[in-house]
């Protein structure tokens, strides 16, 4: 049985769900099956319509929405309503790209006469869709990474039916959305089986291993996200996998770009605390100066801070777990938040500082906290920072903070660009905009796929299939419902 | 150690090759990490002239090649010299996508000043080499998907030092091809380490093990492909493998597109036993009315047909096997061409016919044969041919011969769309040109990354990775060596 928690208190609320049976996984997905050429060969502009009345369903129901998504998460009703409404902008913003045919450019290679290698028929390649994908909900967003979230938009909008497993820590959230998409996705138009909904542990594990299912995206942990990529790809036929999993995003500021201490230091923690620092681009590693005014003005903004609570006890109990391990290395350069309370699932926020000439192994700063832990790396000399730098893991994003006249400035934008799958300037990492422009993505393990995005216009490449039609005539290719033909 | 066998007389000749030792081959694998951020920064002006640059030096030394590459694969004279042309077309052809710019679009996102979730920063989305590069040299192309062929240009054109495994049925051909065109590169500017060539069986899997590596690419067996496919995956950090495995290729033909029976025949035939049936595009499966005229013809014509040489020892052995499985099922229905010589590397083509109506599992005629075999389908209803096509799996390309005013015309086209990633329409699969509207992918087993082609312009997306800059002035971009910034 899954139950909703209050991490406010810690207790048990509302119903009660089953895990989904077998038989009902196996309905779940023979209806996505049988969904997949119908939606598939829905033309853009009804699919468009159909995510536009999704979005329109959630905001109408926006209120009841996030009461009971801040009583399951513990996130506040401003940051919630803010999340639908990114989640419904979201969904339009896939609609318009599919209006518009901004989202594939399909290639017309007119026929060249002329001996090979030169010579070639008629080409058209364009895309198609990859078929029935399984989205994972992600924990730390209920609306924007979950059942409606960017996954299961962009898989939608590029003609694929979706199951979708519920996260644990917000069933009732999950339910409800999806209960309000299915109704809007049918009344649209849109074929039975189009999407699916489960619940419980065994649910994601039974369905990325269907050879009915063409794709998966998840957004979670590095170790249930890596287990999860390794059933897919170790499928008789593997399918992508696109897993959105731990990040350490490295923030460097130079002197110059840290012309007020005490600012920065402020800065500094709103972005690591901001939703208990439960976020995929939280700055967990911080380079800095040497610089008594920063320590001394972080130690003090710090200790006014209250806590917050986790999402879960399990996410609580794996950060609490990590920083005991920190906490023996650090012993003396801690800097700590008010306490937390003893009800509920809180834990005061640290800061650990660390000089960069003591670290010797980069293991123990090397770790994704996912919640309220900050290091904080003091150097006397950039090129002790870029040494740590250069041996990071895959990073969603990084920040340099700095005047443009620094210069070791293009070698530290470089180390970083070699890491990070967006680098920001003067900005920190935290906040992801969904437009054209964006990446959300790097090397393993911030993804298990570092060539794709999850955020922004381009995340639907990810359930798009290329093809090359060769040969074909006009009117044979407007009989056929891809891209580049009939729309 | 390994050595050349001439597949006419099955006999060995030539120097013999060591197997690449342990300490070669990190020193080719810390040469490739040392040249890829030197390489990567190389403007792709200068990187379009070091392709040019091979391409110049390989056509100096196309003969010579020919020569040894001929004896090698006893792929013949004439074919071979078409395969430097088109391996030399190739390389020129990344080049002028590198001077061009076409094969990066960079997106410019203006910083749009509203609230959330629609304002947003200055984004520039732009791509960077993903790193070093495994490229596994294939037996049937020594010249187009070996040493210097499609994989390992379009990695050096993305910015990516190459490490190549040399194929063992044609060493000395790699060799050389290596040996030109590390000097025109060394020559034209590229860094040391920018590509390095190994032979023997453990020197991929150490190499596609290395963490220094960020990707893979292979054109060859189901089997091999998979097994290294597999390394990528469970490596700690997984990169992307892009194997281009088996593939049926399947064909149907209507009555409207057998109008004349017996150059039908000859046209099938011509395709199939192109290249002694030694093409990953080789048409497999043929499904076609059941005509008396077709099968008599083709009777005809394939029993003038001469045996054409395996590539190697393996490759004959293994088509032989797979073959005599499916002789027993189809005893009776089996059309020869001339006997094959006693010495050298020879099986004699057949044709193995099937009626729809007696398939009752897919499994016999589910298998790539990869040499002279073919299997044709007779249907007495399209649907009987439809049917079966949508138990399929993933291929590299399908044909459909009719008129255009067939009724079931598009549900044959649909069907062939959902598993190939290029259908052809009245012309035969194999023959893949190198264009921009080329698609050579396809679901798993065709290939283990379907979004991704390996043959045309965008082969070279596979080893460039999105990046996006926030909040970067011009000044600032133009200062790094990223596309969209300074050329």
């Amino acid at each position: 049985m899954i139950r909703s928690f209050d991490p406010r208190t810690g207790e048990a609320f509302g119903p009660e769900f089953a895990a989904t049976s077998e038989h009902e996984i196996e309905e779940i997905i023979a209806g996505a099956h049988r969904a997949f050429p119908l939606w598939s060969g829905t033309s853009p502009a009804k699919r468009a319509i159909s995510l536009r009345a999704i979005a329109d369903a959630l905001d109408a129901n926006a209120e009841t929405l996030v009461e009971v998504a801040d009583r399951e998460t513990g996130l506040g009703k401003a940051r919630l309503t803010g999340e639908v409404g990114r989640t419904t902008f979201q969904l339009r913003t896939f609609a318009q790209a599919l209006e518009s045919g901004d989202f594939v450019k399909p290639v017309l290679d007119a026929a060249v006469d002329a001996p090979l290698p030169v010579g070639h028929p008629r080409f058209l390649r364009t895309v198609i869709g990859i078929g029935p994908v399984v989205v994972f909900g992600a924990s730390n967003f209920p609306f924007a990474f979950s059942v409606m979230g960017g996954d299961t938009a962009s898989a939608l909008a590029a003609g694929c039916p979706v199951v979708i497993k519920a996260h644990s820590a917000h069933p009732q959230t999950s339910q409800k959305v999806f209960d309000i998409a299915l109704e809007a996705l049918l009344n649209s138009g849109a074929p039975a089986g189009i999407i699916g909904l489960g619940h419980g542990h065994d649910f994601g594990k039974v369905v990325i291993a269907d050879p009915r299912i063409s794709a998966g995206a998840f957004t979670g942990s590095k170790s249930g996200g890596r287990a999860l990529f390794d059933m897919a790809q170790s499928r008789t036929n593997p399918i992508p996998f696109y897993g959105e999993l731990g990040s350490i995003n490295p923030v460097i500021a130079t002197t110059s770009g840290m012309t007020d201490p005490a600012a920065f230091a402020t800065a500094y923690l709103d972005s690591l605390l901001l939703g208990n620092g439960q976020f995929c681009t939280n700055p967990s590693l911080l380079f800095v100066p040497n610089n008594k005014e920063f320590l001394d003005a972080m130690a003090v903004n710090l200790s006014a801070r209250e806590a917050q609570p986790f999402l879960s006890k399990a996410t609580k109990d794996l950060h609490d777990r990590n920083r005991d391990l920190l906490v023996s290395l650090t012993s003396g350069r801690v800097q700590n938040a008010k306490p937390a309370p003893e009800t509920g699932l809180y834990t005061s926020a640290q800061v650990h500082i660390f000089a960069a000439q003591e670290i010797s192994s980069i293991e123990a700063i090397h770790r994704e906290y996912f919640g309220p832990t900050g290091i904080v790396i003091t150097y006397e000399s950039l090129g002790e920072a870029i040494a740590i730098l250069d041996q990071l893991e895959g990073a969603l994003a990084a920040s340099i903070f700095s005047g443009e006249s620094e210069p070791q400035l293009k070698e530290i934008i470089i180390s970083l660009s070699r890491i990070a799958g967006r680098v920001c300037w003067n900005a920190w990492p935290t906040g992801v905009a969904v437009t054209t422009g964006q990446h959300h993505g790097g090397p393993y393990p911030a993804t298990t796929s570092p060539l794709h995005t999850s955020v922004g216009v381009f995340a639907i490449n990810r359930f798009l299939r290329p093809i090359t039609l060769q040969g074909f005539s006009d009117e044979l290719v407007s009989s056929l419902n891809v891209e580049g033909g009939s729309k």
